[in-house]
């Protein structure tokens, strides 16, 4: 079995300015990043091409450490929905460093479902993710050089809030005293670094809609509060527009393709936790401009990706999809009826049963948003036709279609039972417009409390005394009108991560709150949520190398 | 007046494509990024071509805050020889953001001679420096990593000497305590940040000749100390091919343009002080390769710049200039002739007069390295004929030739005399192979006291105590044969940046001596040497924006 990577090289790719000139993408539109990588200008969008567009989301059920698959399914649905002769385009989300040279691996799909160049996507790609940091950074050190001037003044800030990042895995700059070595040098204080997908800019770079609504936005992050407890924001500091010059070029969505030759718009990674977990809104746009059906994901399950993507980025972006699909994969079912982990490859329908009650849920969930539904596994060799010929059984008598999809080990053609199920169910029974979780008029506490008992069926909210505090900042900033994006574990319906299956009836504990003031959402963060990861015993940079002049150990 | 900006935004560019295919570059070696940068592949380099071409180095006299404007001269001097029918082409450095975001500008050049896009080559550019930086941190975080799951163990290091860079100019990250929080969050650490030019990696980058040499300079960066006080690299943490993937795209030159449409290679950016201050050699010798006449810069004086390129690039890569052009001001002659710095703009020649020994120092210093010398006037609109012809006569005393140049305002027109000089010179009396000041076989100290005594002419050298064991630890390890590259003071000949015009006859202190491995060096600090500058009260972040879609308030 050859590796991602060795499928990845071993196809012949496309230049990019042929897929963009099949897609009717004017050439002076097209920058590209050497011959297969390119940006295109966002100008391009056009809302009444993205009107016409058919927009599908990929979800997924609760996800075990190895993931779902998500990412290769949407590829493959992309790649078979092609081989049926749609103009279909995947608009995916950016890889981050950190995780590739560490353990989870990069994001371009696997198998015979990939985007390519894979190395160039998971290493710099055109430079977004420098950017981002680069913006980051940059507002911390002109914020620490506007304390450090005015030290001693009362124009010194009282309390600064904002981080630095670095797309890394480095556990050890999680917590840090900087400024230090006397005067000349900073002002002591206690901070820390991020990885750069948990960056505010990141999910600003997410939901603008423009270069001007990207320097709205920056100008509106909250930096801190001055000494007479007033917010300060970037606006404040005065830097709004360098910061913008420092991604402008970013902002333009990048282009590359599938394995099969077909066009991938992949831009902007926010994490699905800290952040609202969707590639960016214009790069959803771009292809929904471009393609009449449009692919994209959104992180981590259901509960966490599709609550985001419908509540915030589609009712932001004005677009909803016409379908979603559902991917589960026989391990994940197997693991959420209790089986161990070290049995799930093994064959074992009664453990599948026993797993589907979390596909219900998503199920349910995602039919309450007015979603129209088709399940598909993420096939592996080890599934039985047993274990997949009764779920197909179950989504029907649950009112969901169900398709197999074989897009990893056959790319485009593993997944043409997806596609035609797709393509049947957008047209005869699409989805209803968005029935959102919550109403934007609704407090804070409440968008909470119906995420949390709708969503993900907990009975109740407690909010600690950090949180309440930034409760009634919030009142008092004037941002309760804000949607809610909640950091909670991936592993389980409730905040604890070893309450797999389906959690019921429990208590949410919310921490703290955080004014993404920028973003244009407030995060409630439930439990420990990491947003530095640290790097394992082996991490995957002692596997990485150049060998003959190839890329060995990407995955 | 216009801004440079407005002048570089003024001009129409040519595709970089023509660009590369006027100089008989191979259409399949050239990478795009965006229509009007590239990166050319660095196996084009032939040294069978290099051997021909004759290079110029830019150096100057010690300059004052403001700088002495070598690469305004050198992209005039590339101008005025295209404008004579020669085929030039400029290798320069790229710039770094912090200064661009803080106070010094950009490195573009000025006016009418400039390289461009300016906005990009200041900005991300083609992303070389956020490569370095992810190399340089993801170092930090594997060797941080490995402390972390060794912690407690034999395995465990004694001593980390490698630190994190980043491209912003942040005072608070000079020092930092790192890994707090309890266990979990890494070991608590003192460490710190420079700014990315400063890095190993930028050396090592700017000094590799081929993909392996610099996996081979990656794999012996020395990291730290063992338990048993044995060097700990990067070869031992196992990561060399992980890190190479990390720089193979950004080892590759980038051609960009002059605003008179001639090739330019920006690539590297080291600093002057703490590294050896040029372009990669690889981009030297892709300029060599495709152009009759090279010229290039090193940072800073003479006394640093061209000491550095002379001893330790030119003598690694078997190459040396057919001339050098030795850059003064009217401003820095009159400020090294004790004019007081708010007078040096008004005519004085008297007091220019008595700035004529720092010239005199440099001049002797690069004719006894075997160098031919054009002295050569960055002119400003204030200067006096006077002065000018003062200056011309006392070089022509001096065995030196002279030109004048006004390419700030008049572009490649205004280098017209300097061109021709300096092609006369490189046919009639070129430069000798270099006499370097010190054999490689002399020992450290040894090679810093030639430096100190015959470029700096003072009179001793003074090792502190953490200096000498570091000199004794080199001897241990066998790297006494490297050359040495000393970071002192760019505003005097001595270590003590107020001692202007030309101090003789004193001690240097060297404070600290650090083994850069990688890049095949030795590091003597004499005196505090900044490796992360600092904002000012006023940073030029507060006045960069886009307007109109265009960026303003880079310079």
């Amino acid at each position: 079995m050859k590796t991602d990577i060795e499928i990845a090289q071993g196809i012949a790719l496309q230049p990019i300015a042929n897929i963009a000139a099949a897609l009717g993408i004017p050439a002076p539109a097209l920058i590209p990043y050497g011959h297969y990588k390119a940006k295109v200008q966002y100008t391009e969008i056009d809302e009444a091409k993205v009107a016409q567009s058919k927009l599908i989301l990929v979800t997924a059920i609760t996800p075990t450490k190895a993931g779902i698959g998500k990412t290769t399914v949407g590829v493959a649905l992309a790649q078979g929905l092609q081989q049926l002769g749609k103009k279909a385009i995947v608009a995916l989300r950016e890889p981050s460093l950190g995780p590739c040279f560490g353990m989870k691996g990069g994001a371009c799909g696997g198998g015979y479902a990939q985007v390519v160049p894979m190395e160039d996507i998971n290493l710099h790609f055109t430079g977004d993710f420098h950017a981002i940091t680069s913006a980051n950074n940059m507002i911390a050190a002109l914020l620490d050089n506007y304390q450090y001037q005015h030290r001693g003044t009362e124009l010194a800030l009282k309390q600064i809030t904002w981080r630095r990042v670095l797309d890394v895995n480095d556990r050890s700059l999680r917590f840090i005293v900087s400024g230090l070595n006397g005067p000349g040098n900073g002002i002591p204080q206690e901070t820390g670094f991020d990885i750069t997908p948990a960056s505010e800019i990141m999910a600003i770079f997410c939901l603008a809609s423009s270069l001007d609504d990207l320097r709205r936005r920056i100008d509106n992050i909250l930096l801190g509060y001055t000494h007479h407890n007033q917010p300060f924001t970037v606006a404040d500091l005065g830097v709004g527009g360098a910061i913008t010059v420092l991604l402008k070029d970013a902002l333009n969505p990048n282009l590359v393709q599938t394995l099969e030759a077909g066009p991938a718009f992949i831009h902007g990674g926010p994490f699905a936790n800290i952040a609202h977990g969707c590639n960016s809104i214009m790069a959803t746009k771009m292809a929904m401009t471009y393609g009449d059906y449009v692919i994209t994901e959104a992180g981590f399950g259901a509960d966490l990706g599709a609550e985001k993507f419908l509540n915030i980025k589609c009712r932001q972006a004005g677009i909803y999809p016409k379908a979603s699909v559902l991917v589960a994969t026989s391990q994940a079912l197997k693991l959420h009826g209790n089986v161990t982990l070290a049995d799930i490859k093994k064959p074992n329908l009664k453990g599948l049963q026993a797993g589907l009650k979390n596909l219900e849920r998503h199920l349910e969930n995602l039919q309450h948003f007015g979603q129209s539904v088709v399940v598909t596994f993420n096939q592996y060799s080890f599934d039985t036709a047993e274990e997949m010929d009764y779920t197909a059984q179950w989504c029907r008598e649950k009112g969901a279609d169900f398709a197999l999809n074989n897009g990893f080990a056959e790319g485009g053609r593993g997944a043409l039972p997806l596609a035609e199920k797709v393509v049947e169910v957008i047209e005869k029974r699409p989805s209803q417009p968005i029935r959102h979780t919550y109403a934007l008029e609704d407090s804070i506490p409440e968008k909470i409390h119906k995420v949390v008992t709708q969503i993900y069926r907990g009975k109740e909210v407690v909010f600690s005394k950090t949180a309440e505090t930034a409760l009634k900042k919030i009142e008092t900033l004037g941002l309760a009108h804000l949607p809610v994006c909640i950091a909670k574990t991936q592993y389980s319906f409730s905040d604890d991560a070893a309450h797999i299956g389906v959690a019921s009836d429990f208590t949410l504990n919310i921490e703290n709150v955080i004014i993404n003031r920028g973003a244009g959402f407030i995060v409630a963060v439930a439990g420990e949520i990491m947003r530095m990861p640290g790097l394992p015993k082996d991490p995957q940079a002692l596997h990485i190398d150049v060998v003959d002049g190839k890329v060995v150990g990407l995955s």
